[in-house]
């Protein structure tokens, strides 16, 4: 592979898993010049990857048969399913192919994955992928791990998915030929590097999402001094209701938000959308799922030693939508009832 | 009144709220020989106190005419009323009275009280109360603020309800007659200072509480690897079931936890006799009232720049126990859809 | 007021404060076309604004005689002295005439201010101004509370200090001329709801920096498996070191989430060039200051029974920052002594 | 094994580790007539151990030489040690011989270990211990998990190091022959569940240190209101400083809460003996320590997907006390100086 020269876009890439991220990587990748023989084990996926142009393969041996050495073979599948994927394609590779791990798997499995493949030559490469159901369009951020040569091997994949420079104003300090960085990919280490900053990153997005919740959850009560109250040991009075008798307009209040404010984002963006379309968010109940990074986050902060508060706060306010809190919350009824005889209030307490 | 020489128990109490708390303590003090003369709006608590010997009274103006001068009323109400019943009371008395708030006043609410009421001469004690439905036998926690004459003067009262040196083994280091604090009652300042340590107290309590309340609810937990879970991208995969299979006796947990260990409390104790009687907490919603204290203690360690995540923690976990996260969980879910299509689990999602 | 008509840009504004801020924002009126008149106790300051092309005043005095009526005058003041300010000021004004206080005040100052200044039929208006130094160039979103007539009269000037429409994309579902919103200013209630929202904000900003903070301290101490460990009861072992062998280019990590990425925002850009010149961020302390929204976010959070916990952990992380956890850190290690005999360990260790 | 009767206190025990924990255990052993043969490393600790009249041994062979069959080996050493001693020690034991560790692993190495050691069908208990300095005179609670038979065969050994019913009052709906629970141990289930309760004994111990920590901080600081402040952008001006003008005595509080209070505890009978002696704690640093379970319990949490939010900030303030949170800290600084071109503020500032 280290002598092999790629040049440019003519760079053959097989693809494993068209879901909702991956058909759409596909298509993108088909539209800058990259080749892509593609598989899935649903033929309605396969049908719709045609269309990008693709080539297109029927099963793990098809795809292996259609790619000439040495082979890339990107999978873009549910962290659960990686190993067994695995399992079965090492073996129908070569020395000197590369498997790339484009999905959200835990670092540590990258880690993993990596010893084991080297041990017949194949190299391994884990790409963390954020940009969501918009990089079609916008584009891919990669954050990457592995070894040189093969990273090196697949920069024109990276850039073709990446963002490009122009998606965003140039740094002040920044001049010259755009680095990788600045395109939208970067190589940020051994194995496991992509995927743990990814990870990092997803901690990060829990976080912001949590923040903008909060306050406009904060926003959303700022009325309950018009709200009639109970007087009763159980009650907190309000001492002021007269603080709190704002209707906010919660939906302009966002839109307002994007233009010259300090906490103007993407996901502030999106926010603005979605209360467009819903100012009261109706049609969402609220059970947030969260997918594995914002877990593992707060696992290497607690084994780094190092303090996250903010991260696992938004990661537990998930659990909590959930109703993982409700054994917890009846112990301490339990006690209030223990220690002063209280008695639990009904579901028409408001506040 | 600084010249009035009080010996020991014979001092006359006048005392307004005979509610879950007053008429046990109207109970303690008869018993100790403190001569009460008891009032409260309701005829069957003024009833149910003839019985502990209590002289009673039918209205304000009848207590207040019962009392011998200088005449010392302590309330026991619920926050939100006394300054009504002061606005009622204070032209009744007279210069060199004396009112004592016993209930679970805002220590601000007192440092205005007090100011106020000293403009007429009556001298304010404000103290925070701790014992709950077991201070009848037990005792009750006394913090205590105000003018020094006046707590001096209340000081058989508070000793009458105090639990006494003998309720826990002396500290190391203290010998000697036994001070106030190894009593169970101590003026810890001017006014407003008794209900800001009871109020700092009880934000403690929501912390302790919580920590229990956690960590019962992990161990509740432990047996999540034995229950199936789906394969999808909106499920973080538990990677090792077989780490998570216990099935724990959170009764005998609890119990034994009394004996020996470094987190034995009375909080604990009081858990292990709820917990004996359901193991399962079944018969509690988990809906956690807070009542005040817990808030303010929030309130002043932020103005305070002290930093307190611990206890804000277990009084947002109540928060969330009744429901006030919701909105900001819509507005999570609605980002999660914005910019990933993900479509929230139904209810059945387990974990 | 409501009788006169104000033909766009013609309207004339006093303007109190020339600080960081104040002077920026005079410089953008008048080059939009609102003819200022400043004043700032500083001569320094004054002189700077002259070559804005804005009137001057040497005095509050001299600046109430150079304004027509009905007069507007712009408070851009610290906090501390607004009330002070508007003291003296007041009595110069006139029935009719507006203050507009454009600083950082707690909206229940707002509530105040606005009843007082109404019995001399004075018009207040809040204004949460968001944009920091940047906002010359960029434009000011301004969050405004106060009575409907007033903040019409104000548009000219809300509208030159605004970003414009093109500061951001168009959010899918707006369509037609833009609203107010989208310009960057939004009349948001009555008055305190400019600074409510202004607090909320800056509550968010807090938690959305605070998140991008640990996540990047995550990733500085991702190579602490290569960092030598004592072997003892006081040091937790890190049970995998080979997980923890990355050094991550923060500095190129940053720059690349800014294209593509879910987490991409202003705060985001702004750490990018920060880190550019300094990746290590080395000429930092790391002592945080806030600045009162924060706090005051977390006490409405607290009164209104709404949870928010990441705002909260990122304002106390903050004061942890600048040592406030100290005593309470000393609690623990006694107590860790009392029941363990456990030393506390020298400053030396690096976990 | 299943067969031998053991008849009460005759029954032989092999102690490894004669350290703080150590020692104490093999004299209260001896005390109660189990015959203990006990081994160290250091000669010191050997001698101290002769003076309880256990058996000495001068090397693992020695031991194991020493004690009759089925041999019970007892381990308490410091966690990052046990494996290597348990890979010198198994070679040399039986088939039906019991290893029982009592230091401090995470349950997940039991299980580990558990299912090493069967395949030579030596038997694994491992055993949570909670005491402290003070289980020699108090007794241990122990928390046990492992097989049947070998956790029965152990049962005098238990007995012996447990506290006793009498050590606190029976829960009421208690009565009859006390349960191990009630005697201080308690077999939690299969192997693991020892460690594991003990793990979230000790997650739940930090939360409740945090939570007397946090509150005692905020008493300590509620005489800020006489502290002079600076009047800059930088600094929030503390709004009312007449309500913060305390100075309370936290010995004397400490010691009050410890009888009739709610919050009563063994941990803050522990903080009252330390504050007794240095009411300032002015001899610690307030560089707490954490040693592994705190960190497991918030792992736990995190893969069981149940929020613990206290244990969790009890834990992460325990790392920022070791200035763990410092690049994040630089990261914000450097955040406010991007936007708002803030200066940080010298040390000097007292709040």
């Amino acid at each position: 592979m280290s002598n092999s020269v790629n040049s440019g876009n003519t760079l053959q890439l097989g693809f494993v898993g068209l879901g909702r991220m991956g058909l759409n990587m596909v298509e993108r990748l088909q539209k800058t010049g990259i080749s892509c023989v593609a598989f899935d084990t649903s033929p309605e996926a396969r049908t719709a990857a045609v269309r990008s142009g693709a080539g297109i393969a029927v099963s793990l041996n098809d795809l292996v048969s259609k790619l000439a050495s040495p082979r890339a073979v990107w999978l873009m599948l549910p962290t659960a399913v990686v190993d067994e994927v695995l399992e079965t394609l090492a073996p129908m590779l070569d020395a000197g192919d590369i498997v790339i791990d484009g999905g959200n798997s835990h670092y540590v499995a990258d880690q993993r994955r990596a010893m084991s493949l080297a041990t017949r030559q194949i190299h391994y490469v884990d790409v963390g992928v954020s940009g969501g159901v918009w990089g079609r369009e916008r584009g891919y951020c990669q954050m990457i791990g592995g070894p040189d040569a093969a990273c090196q091997y697949l920069e024109p994949v990276f850039r073709a998915l990446a963002p490009g420079v122009q998606a965003a104003p140039r740094s002040s300090g920044r001049s010259g030929d755009p680095t990788p960085a600045e395109l939208g990919y970067l190589h940020c280490g051994q194995n496991g590097a992509g995927h743990f900053v990814k990870m990092v990153h997803n901690g990060i997005e829990y976080g912001l999402m949590a923040a903008y919740a909060e306050g406009l959850n904060i926003l959303h009560h700022a009325n309950i001094g018009n709200i009639q109250q109970e007087t009763n040991a159980e009650t907190t009075p309000l001492e002021h209701p007269e603080r709190y008798q704002y209707d906010f307009p919660l939906d302009d209040i966002v839109e307002l938000w994007r233009r010259g404010s300090v906490i103007g984002s993407w996901l502030l963006d999106l926010t603005a959308i979605e209360m467009n379309e819903d100012r009261k968010l109706s049609h969402y109940t609220g059970r947030v799922s969260d997918s594995g990074e914002g877990r593992w986050t707060v696992l290497a902060a607690t084994e780094e030693g190092v303090p996250a508060p903010v991260l696992t706060a938004a990661l537990f306010g998930r659990f909590s939508s959930r109703g993982h809190d409700e054994f917890a919350d009846k112990v301490m009824s339990a006690m209030r009832h223990g220690f002063g005889g209280h008695i639990e209030k009904a579901t028409s307490d408001n506040r």
